[in-house]
């Protein structure tokens, strides 16, 4: 299933990737989210239950979900996103952001909003030194790649 | 390779997955906007030919990427971001941030930096109603899972 291991890059978002890079996971994720607890919440997405278990499993071993007891006879357990888990809000908001601009279909939720107001939040680049919101043009993305090498292929 | 797909799911999270959901997708993204262009660009990163020249194909396919031609004899592509593929600037800084924060190991780019003062950006949520940045706990996510049936596995 795994292919190439990206824990080792010298990079943050190949390391994310690596940890939450499967569609399934992040698709657990926001489940969780939306208030998903139980085995049986998380199968509503259509996932198989071999997959569903496994992935469960990995995201408690990366400790992003803590499994707690609920019911003893027999014995059940839920799934609670840990504080790693929750900093994946802003993942699962880039990529619902996204989502609505980019691909066509409905959209079952309508996003998250602002708890006090009610209006649908949006994602912005922020600068604490200045103080204010940056556009996407004031975005500096440090270049490392651009090597220049013959071609020969 | 690709299981069950997420294209028709009424939320837009899963829809962007199903596009970019795997991780050398994202990880060639993410050099894309660190100036990789050219194939040998994109190779630096270890990925093999094949799964290479099949993921920039898809890519282009999904508007993310625009091929053009750069040398005639022999023909040479170059790939680069659509305005679809720079609005994933902010699903790789999210990533990128979690990652900072949560995985171990070195970070050779140091992250996305504001052009005009050269201090690193974060992401926040952002309220246009309030015209303020909002807090995570200020973020109410639509509940629309936590069905309660009965446990009869």
């Amino acid at each position: 299933m795994r292919r190439h291991s990206l824990a080792g890059e010298p990079c943050p978002v190949a390391r994310s990737l690596d940890v939450i890079g499967e569609w399934w996971t992040m698709v657990l994720v926001r489940d969780a989210f939306r208030g998903a607890r139980r085995f049986e919440d998380f199968r509503a997405v259509g996932i198989s239950d071999n997959i569903l278990s496994a992935r469960l499993k990995r995201l408690v071993e990366e400790g992003i979900f803590e499994k707690r007891l609920y019911q003893e006879h027999p014995q059940r357990n839920e799934y609670l996103l840990t504080e790693k888990g929750r900093d994946l809000l802003t993942v699962v908001a880039a990529l619902g952001t996204w989502g609505r601009k980019w691909t066509t279909g409905p959209d079952a939720t309508g996003g998250m909003t602002h708890e006090e107001c009610g209006r649908n939040l949006t994602l912005r680049g922020w600068c604490e030194e200045c103080g204010r919101p940056v556009e996407q043009h004031e975005v500096r993305v440090p270049e490392v790649i651009r090597i220049e090498v013959p071609v020969t292929r």
